[in-house]
Formats: C-alpha cells, structure tokens, sequence
C-alpha cells in the first residue's frame, strides 16, 4: 500500500490528465464554433475558462504543498517541479482555446472562416484533439513513445499552418483583410496550442529519461 | 555576512535581472529590424537567441540544485519556484523578439511595416523597453509600486495593439494582404513579450505581499 504523500503525487498526476481533457474539450468546441459561428458553444468556451484557471491554480497549489511539508529529493522533487511546469503548458492550451472561441464570437453570426479555409482549420482542430488526447497518455502512463508519436503530429501542425498562409497569400484569395487577420490569429493559436502539448511531453521524457528538453522555437 | 545558500539564491535573482536586460535588447534590435528593414540586426537577434536560451537552462539548473540540496522552506522555497516561473517568461520574451526578427528577415530588402503604421510600430517597441527596464528593477529592488506602473505601461500597449487593427481594417487600407498579416503577427508578439513581463512583476507582487497572481488573459 502506498503511503498518503506518494497518494498526493499521483493525484497531482491524475489531476493532470484530467486537465488535458477540460482543455482538449474546449479546443474541440472552440473549433465547432469557429467552423460552424455557433455563439453559444464560443461563450461555453470562455466562460469555462474559470474551471481550467481553477484547477491550475489547485494543482499549483498542492504541488507547492507538497513541496514545502514534504521537502522531497531527487525524482519526486523533479516530479513536482515538471507539474508546476506543466501545469503552466495546459493553463495557455486552454487560453489558446478562448481565444479560437472569441474570432468565432467576434464574427457571429458570420462565420470568421472562408468556405476555402475549411478543410483546412478543420484539420488543424482535428490535429490539436490528437495531440492533446496523446499528452494526456503521456502524462498517464509516461508513456515516450506516444511522446514521439505526438512529435510527429505536431510536424503535421505546423504543415497546416504553412499551408494556411499559403492560402491567405494565394493570389486567388477574394475574401479581403478581416478574415486573412482572423484566420492568422487562429492559426497561431492553433499551432502554439499544440507547442505546449509538445513541451507537456518533452518534460515527460524528460522525467523518464532523464534527457534534457529542448527549447521550443 | 550572507551564507553561500543566500548567496546563490541572490545569484539567481541577478541572473534573472540580466536575462531581461537581454531579451530587453532583443526586442529593442527586433523592432529598428523591423521598422528599417535590417538584415544584419535580424540576424542578430535570431542567432543570439541561443544565448538567452543557454542563460534559461543555466538559472533552472542552479534553481533546481538548490531546491534538492539546501531543501528550503517558506519564503526561500517560494522564491526558488518563482524563479523557475520567471525564468520561463523571460524566455518566451526572447522568443517572440526572435519572431518579429523574422518577419523583418521575411521581408527584407522590403521593410514589413506600411509608412502608415511606422509610428504605431515605434511605440509598441518603445511601450515594450520601458516594460521590459521596470520588470528588471521590479525583480531587482522587489517594487512594488514599479510594478503598478509596470500594469499601467502594458495597458498602453493593449490600447496600441487595438489601434494596429483599427488601422489595417479602416477602409483607407491599401497595403494589401502580406502586410496585414505580417503587422498582425508583430501586433501579437509585442503583446504577449508585454503580457510575459507583467507575468513576471505579478509574481514579485506575490513574494512580497503573498497577493494571489491573476491568471492573464
């Protein structure tokens, strides 16, 4: 049986995986409403926001706690220290998520995405759920070679995201500068969205590892 | 006389205060980069970017390796992991300088920025030296009245952002789309290397008064 501060680690660890999917989901619908200039689901989107501040403001909290009473050593001080870092990664997934939602608020009842963008923003959101759902089983199980399964998933991000700009930038483009500005922005939020999923696992193998984290561009 | 232990913890301190003088300097490259269409300075500031990096790693490892042999407790335990949050926003301070250098460098013989937007531009990048110079004396001398100002100064920067997209989306436009993507990009680095430095003073406000650091936005 496992004592009450190794119970408390794990938790921190659950309460985790639980945050990737409170962000995964609100990117998923921050999608739905972007596509689709479903206001309702935007306002879920950001009002919801508190929920996920919340809950990192409690994982920082306990991992502090943790910190102070227990004064751990080695793995399990790196352990805490990693969660408060990437506790930090899923806060900004999930404001990256509000901001997707708030383009789709903004435009309503348009919708902010040209039919020639469709395909396209809908990959980039079918990307981000993959993955985030992947971070979320890293975190799970430690799990390095999901790690670098994720990796590649991001190179499949940024991919869409260069091809997003070529669109914008195609000569046949006709749908004037408010969507190229609203459509920039969401590929960005897009694309640093899964960046913190790709560090939330880089700190993962990190841990396992040992091996050092590179610095995301 | 102060203790090895204190110290090192003052090391990292002034280490922190160096790090924004640098990605200070980056920024302040970045935007005469931008505005005067220089190479060289681009260049500069994208290559010194493995610098601020190295000073990234150099201040966490020498945080974590007090955190694992001094054990601190209280205020000292709450520095060392403030400072392992700060040291992160600073990074990413360096990281969006590097991001409008390469706007400049995308476009370079061509300057990124239309005649009309040039002093829009100039202010962001002057709004940003001056918050970037008080997030060092916030750190360097624990104020926290510079740190109100520091607030004050970001929201001048929120208010120029606006104006940048009020004035690529007036009718009067004529700049195109490439433009209006690149500004809207640097709008948005200006913004969040601001948003950083008022992440950083927030958490020397928490320190002090033990005050609970809002989320941003």
């Amino acid at each position: 049986m496992r004592d009450t501060y190794h119970e408390e680690l794990d938790g921190i660890s659950t309460s985790l995986v639980e945050m990737t999917n409170q962000v995964g989901s609100a990117m998923s619908r921050a999608t739905t409403a972007l596509l689709d200039a479903d206001l309702t689901l935007a306002e879920m989107v950001i009002s919801n926001d508190d929920a996920v501040d919340a809950r990192y403001r409690d994982i920082e909290a306990r991992a502090f706690d943790l910190l102070a009473r227990q004064q751990p050593v080695a793995s399990d001080l790196r352990v805490l220290v990693t969660s408060l870092r990437m506790v930090a990664d899923l806060e900004r997934m999930g404001d990256n998520a509000v901001h997707v939602a708030k383009i789709a608020r903004r435009r309503y009842p348009m919708s902010a995405v040209p039919p020639t963008l469709r395909s396209t923003v809908l990959e980039m959101g079918n990307a981000a759920q993959e993955i985030v759902a992947k971070a979320g089983s890293v975190i799970a199980g430690r799990d390095i070679v999901m790690a670098a399964q994720l990796e590649k998933d991001d190179d499949v991000m940024d991919e869409l995201h260069r091809q997003l700009f070529r669109q914008i930038l195609d000569d046949s483009w006709s749908d004037g500068i408010e969507p190229a500005i609203d459509i920039t922005l969401a590929g960005r939020y897009y694309e640093r969205f899964a960046d913190h999923a790709v560090s939330v696992a880089r700190r993962v193998v990190y841990l396992v590892t040992g091996e050092r984290v590179p610095a995301l561009p």
